[in-house]
């Protein structure tokens, strides 16, 4: 036990840990088709990663345990599940009930993993009053009471760039544990508040350079 | 020319890429902001990554010439934005028309850098003919000849993991040069179709860790 926890408070690289959600999921398949081993050049072979990454990453965390006949799928799925936070329910708002907010207040699959959508609110008042999958939007000047008062740990924030700032300000004097942040800036948090940022223009870049880079290497 | 060409031809690894989109809006706000020239260090203390990570990085294409007295900004900023691309319009449409794929329809950023929104189809006959920003929902059953007709290069994917590798077949047949995939599951495409994928529960499943990790590091 004491051995494990101390495995465990290696500092793990951003990398390793943006790999695991994928572990995750495919192991999550694997059990639902009924696999109960799988070794780790089979589970590459369906994730296209090499055997020995997969060994890499999971020694982070002690290496689960493979036998010469593979991981147990069930166990591996739970382990990972645990180490990612989802051994247990995690609240969570939206920010702006616009179409992106409202397309993540309908996504089942966040409530699915445990991520519970508790609250969505906006400044607009021709918005607040309506729902989205049974929620009522709310106005924006609630915020900091439902936050406090719904065990909130994760604000989704899809508001405009202009308006990210003052919002963030607020979330953090709440109390807030994370910002999911969609908003196309970079956010300034105190250390103890996580942010994890989805900059849809960015990707979209990422996008035009590779077919760029793909076009001139092929003289398409 | 030749030793510039010969430079760019180098493989540059995907996460110097996924950096580059952040320099060009830094870049840019400071562009806008009428700043004529920025040393790495002023560039570093803003952007919060070292001055030293900013030169290596440029100096995957060919440095862009720094001086004692600092980058220019104009020209740093256009030369970014030529190897992402954004010297073209990149014309592109949205597959599935729920809220997610509306969003993407109504993003006007998208639009500024270039990122040109022609269409969007989808299989529910009660969205097809509706609108999202001028742009008429069609049957996805005219999405082949759409794609043909209209020199599109990217197409957005916001459709259930289920219809999802279907409309990759058909898209790759077109001669599609990108996918955007916002469908959850990794998808088999041929060498020069590019992917960019986002995986919204996965970047959620890395914000409940980063929480979980906090949480156990300071007994909060």
């Amino acid at each position: 036990m004491e051995e494990r926890e101390e495995k465990e408070e290696k500092e793990i690289s951003q990398a390793v840990i943006g790999r695991l959600p994928r572990y995750f999921r495919y192991l999550g398949e694997l059990r639902d088709d009924g696999v109960e081993r799988i070794s780790s050049q089979e589970l590459s072979g369906r994730m296209k990663v090499t055997a020995s990454q997969i060994r890499q990453d999971f020694n982070n965390f002690g290496g689960f345990g493979q036998q010469g006949y593979g991981y147990n799928v069930e166990y591996l799925y739970n382990e990972i599940g645990k180490i990612l936070g989802l051994d247990r329910n995690h609240n969570f708002v939206i920010i702006g009930a616009g179409n992106l907010g409202r397309a993540l207040g309908n996504y089942l699959n966040f409530e699915s993993r445990g991520f519970l959508f508790k609250g969505i609110f906006d400044c607009d008042e021709r918005l607040v009053g309506r729902e989205v999958r049974g929620v009522k939007i709310r106005d924006i000047r609630e915020l900091e009471a439902f936050v406090r008062d719904n065990d909130i740990e994760i604000a989704a924030l899809t508001v405009p760039k202009a308006s990210a700032e003052e919002i963030v300000e607020r979330l953090v004097r709440t109390g807030i544990r994370a910002i999911w942040n969609f908003a196309h800036v970079d956010l300034n948090v105190p250390e103890g508040v996580q942010v994890e940022n989805v900059h849809l223009s960015d990707s979209l870049m990422k996008l035009s350079y590779n077919i760029n880079r793909y076009m001139k290497e092929n003289d398409r």
